[in-house]
């Protein structure tokens, strides 16, 4: 029987507004902001770890700080899944957020630019720029879409690689970042240990744990299924209608894996946001509202492929493939490492770093662990920014004096 | 470009068999098994908590054992999100497995059928044969699908009560769930304090937290989100088709959080499901197959608009409303209480029956918690029946002791 007394029933109403684009990512005529633009292959595909190729790689980039003449002073920054280039500055046209690390990048910050040449680039198969999925393939002139091949951190840092070549790079004094920023790092200190002073891998693990890979395949699962996905072919749609609410929703769920049941409670409890719908089947609890916030946020700057393919990446994930296992690759670490740990991280447990602590120092290496005690859950790589900061400064000014 | 390499590129296949019906829950002509079935309404409307009304509500339920005279020797047992009445027993025709609790009941079990009078019923909006959105509204003649009102914690009870009535049993020697049905438990101890002896809420909690509410929203999004969703009216979907990768999905996500990394990473850790595929975007790990298996599984015997009906009742679960809090509702309890926690339980952690136990002792009432040491995580409630089994005969014999 229809709930007369209540009027019309809610249902999870359009959350989207017609006017987004099919894709939240960047394309060319959107307002470039700080970023760089360089195209690496030169006409040559670039091979691909999984098989296949691409017939070109543009990165997309932005650098503070000035390069000096040794070509030794550079600090990569590596982003984490929906991350991009803008890991420091203001918001503004073509940058709808501040920079994601802005506390720790600037002078006399922890990355310090009067000091350091800082370069963050957008990753292979990202889609703020650099060649990802919804960039044009010059092969149809029509976006790649679903053709776009699975591409691996290895790739990913090769086109790092070239990036540091162009730009004069001769070694990184650190290569840092966080969950998947910190894959990047790890994979730089083993392709490339002639090419890095240290590498600062935080919040990150060897290997993608089963836990990890099962939240990344419900949340892809979530996402293909929206209606308007259209087996990844949404760029063009007659309706210009995009996956919108797959994406929410898999950005969602990625969410509460970010936090904690502590901070949730303690922020929201059983608050409602909708009171005069509290017995509605779509009343919403403030808890509800926090998500939908995050999952529209995301929708408006990300592209639905991308998150596929970066998922997957990080699904892919494993120092150990091609090295005789994880252990037998982290022995063989030799550039110091420092990595972190936060106490409440329940995607990227504690476990996962001290087996990059353990495993490194079994081998012979260098690696220090830091733990920091936050309630924030995984997202304390982004939020703790001042615990951090503290001792990235201290890791790369006593690398800097062992260097010296 | 695509990779012509590797062939055809999987896709999330089609990973539904055609021949399944739009809705997994009984109907009408399917075979009744166990079952046994009492209309409980009589032509009166049956009220909700939430306002509206039901015309009809039927109840499906299993029992085992004899009532004796006295009409005291019965045991409510109550059933999960996704349970239903077949607590024990084979599987069999209209019953696609066996007792999810048949461990516990049977002769000389924990709830000793020699003994005691056992019943379980599926829960109002369940789509088992109890009345749900899958019914038929006999206003209409249709199945309710989105017209189903909300339901609540303490209207189900009430149907509950209603059953009780009409089996004859004057007071329950114990009312016992885990998860879902420990909010069960615990609304019988406050509703209805003069005819329970006393209540086993297990792996549970006195109101649904944000974090709970959290992944109930997000699953029911995903749902809703499926093509075939159809705002909830897919039983008469001219293809056939229901919303069933919705469904599997929101499973999926669900499916995670009952277990934890420790017993998936024990299980599968990277192990490849299609090695052949190891970089294909949809090239599986055993993590996904063991997913995909499950969200099938659950498709083939649920509906999902009781999906969306029980989550939501789920979130709405709150012993304090109207009863002046949580901690002054159960200040209130006046008969014995005993809940178990799970030590790895991240779905319904330990704290919350620490406060359950808390507020309880506090009130001057009497409950004592047992704590199941156990990698299983929520659904040890579930698989640590041998453990479960030692502390609710101690504390069922215990009641009885002090009851003479």
């Amino acid at each position: 029987m229809k709930d007369h007394d209540h009027g019309e029933r809610l249902g999870p109403a359009d959350r989207f507004s017609a006017s987004l684009p099919a894709s939240g990512g960047w394309k060319p005529g959107d307002p470039v902001g700080e970023r760089q633009f360089v195209t690496i292959t030169n006409g040559r595909p670039f091979a691909l770890e999984g098989g296949g190729s691409l017939p070109e790689v543009t990165v997309a980039y932005e650098t503070w700080g000035e390069l000096d003449e040794s070509g030794t002073n550079a600090v990569l920054v590596c982003h984490a899944l929906t991350g991009d280039s803008h890991a420091a500055g203001d918001s503004g046209p073509g940058h709808p957020e501040e920079g994601w690390w802005d506390d720790l990048i600037g002078p006399g910050r922890a990355l310090d630019t009067d000091r350091y040449f800082v370069v963050c680039n957008n990753v292979l198969g990202g889609c703020q720029g650099t060649t990802g999925p919804s960039s044009i393939d010059p092969g149809t002139g029509r976006p790649y879409g679903s053709s776009f091949p699975t591409v691996t951190m290895r790739d990913q840092v090769r086109v790092q690689a070239e990036l540091g070549n162009r730009l004069g790079v001769k070694h990184w004094s650190t290569v840092i970042g966080g969950s998947m920023g910190g894959m990047f790092a790890l994979e730089w200190a083993l392709m490339y240990p002639e090419r890095v002073r240290s590498v600062i891998p935080l919040a990150t693990t060897a290997a993608a744990s089963s836990l990890q890979i099962a939240w990344s395949a419900v949340g892809r699962l979530a996402l293909v299924n929206d209606p308007n996905f259209n087996g990844g072919e949404y760029y063009e749609a007659p309706d210009g209608k995009g996956p919108w609410m797959g994406l929410a929703v898999a950005r969602q769920l990625a969410q509460v894996t970010y936090r904690t049941g502590e901070v949730f409670e303690r922020r929201f409890g059983r608050e409602l946001f909708d009171p005069e719908n509290e017995f509605d089947l779509w009343g919403r609890f403030q808890m509800e509202s926090y998500l939908d916030h995050h999952g529209q946020k995301l929708v408006r700057r990300f592209d639905a492929n991308s998150y596929l393919v970066l998922n997957r990446a990080m699904d892919l994930h494993d120092v150990g493939r091609g090295r005789g296992g994880i252990d037998a690759a982290l022995a063989q670490m030799s550039v110091p490492v420092l990595t972190a740990s936060i106490t409440s991280d329940v995607l990227y447990p504690p476990y996962q770093q001290e087996h990059l602590e353990r495993a490194i120092i079994a081998g012979g290496g260098d690696c220090r662990r830091v733990v920091i005690d936050s309630p924030e859950g995984h997202d304390g790589f982004l939020l703790e920014h001042e615990k951090l900061g503290v001792h990235i400064a201290a890791f790369l000014a006593a690398a800097e004096r062992q260097g010296d």
